[in-house]
């Protein structure tokens, strides 16, 4: 066997137990020394596959810390029926909303226009991360607009689900009627709260619901982290 | 007048001109001795107008070269009906594609699975830049079956319409099926294609075409410039 044949058939036995499961995203990979002494080669060897693999995008390296099977980006289906825990239940993923902040507010201009209502009127505005399998995947903004929710914020406040929240509110049914997305990079703060690097690029989702009769009940803001997150579209 | 004041009134006025189009998005503001001389004030009081309305973001500077009325995003409406030149020119501005490369290869995997080809297949591979009113909006990547597309190649390289290339080479129509969202940042070289930093967020969609039996002729990649690009998205 060549130098290539050894380290490319190491790649494969680690990549076959990648993709069957056996060593799942996130999971840390054993040592450079104990894969030396599984596979019977010395460390360079090994080292040629784990960097054949990262290349690939299978694998990363944190300095210091190890080698881990790199996440697959969560799937997140864009639709006139988004629901965040459905969405990330889907991918075979644990959602949860961590909601740091819950206050009440005059609107922003613009969000004001969204939801259509005065800026000297009140909204319930609520902040928070959005994590998949623990992971920090988005932080989310919202205003709703506090006039057409009686008991919104005490809902929110104890339920962890928009729209169970909703619901309890008076609002059983709502539809996200528009999403426009862009893209930005991670300002310091941000990073910090979503566990990535200042700079690391973010897809911004700003969107707009509405209840049954078409009137806004939702302006939200996402900034979801790139490599985590893949928004997905079916136009049919 | 406070100090305050003659700042917000020169800011106010200068907002005024920008949103009447009196400065176009992209042109030059006078420079801080033209303001002074203009307004009568010293240029801190000028510096401290034009800070709160780049904070806003109508106005960005360039070290050494000037400060420019921004421009606005260019909105770009996803859905089954995407096309280049109307979205653009529906935004009222003008569009154009300068494509780089038309070539004939094997598929790379991805290509073969959406395009549901064989890999020993043949593709037609396009590459370019998409510009709205001469300013790089977007690179773009597609991969077109060339066995369901005779004479596709000649008339991508004739046309600078992708609708009507498809025309020529019998797909009278075709529908948007599916497209992936995510953000990337930009690396040199396409930071230099785009007139960008390297770094710049970058929106990157991916994309499924297909005719009107639903056999899928266009698999496209595009890296939009986030700050000169909303996707959006009405889900009614």
């Amino acid at each position: 066997m060549t130098a290539e044949t050894i380290w490319s058939s190491i790649a494969e036995t680690l990549r076959a137990e990648i993709a069957q499961g056996v060593r799942a995203p996130g999971a840390r990979l054993p040592t450079e020394a104990q894969l030396s002494k599984r596979f019977g080669v010395n460390r360079h060897t090994v080292r040629r596959a784990l960097a054949h693999l990262s290349q690939e995008g299978l694998l990363h390296s944190r300095r210091g810390v190890g080698v881990f099977v790199a996440s697959r980006p969560a799937e997140y289906a864009l639709g006139p029926k988004v629901r965040f825990h459905r969405n990330i239940s889907a991918a075979g993923r644990f959602p949860k909303r961590h909601t740091t902040l819950i206050e009440t507010r005059n609107p922003t201009e613009a969000e004001a226009e969204a939801l259509k209502i005065s800026t000297s009127g009140r909204v319930i505005a609520t902040e928070g991360i959005s994590l998949s399998d623990g992971v920090p995947i988005a932080l989310f903004a919202s205003a709703f607009p506090e006039d057409r929710l009686p008991g919104l914020a005490d809902a929110l406040s104890e339920l962890s689900s928009v729209t169970e929240a909703l619901a309890r509110a008076g609002v059983p049914d709502y539809t996200r009627r528009t999403t426009r997305i862009t893209a930005v990079t991670a300002d310091p703060a941000q990073a910090a709260l979503l566990q990535i690097s200042a700079g690391t690029a973010l897809i911004l989702g700003v969107s707009l619901s509405v209840d049954p009769a078409g009137r806004p009940v939702e302006f939200g803001t996402s900034h979801f982290v790139g490599e985590r997150v893949t928004l997905t579209l079916d136009h049919a």
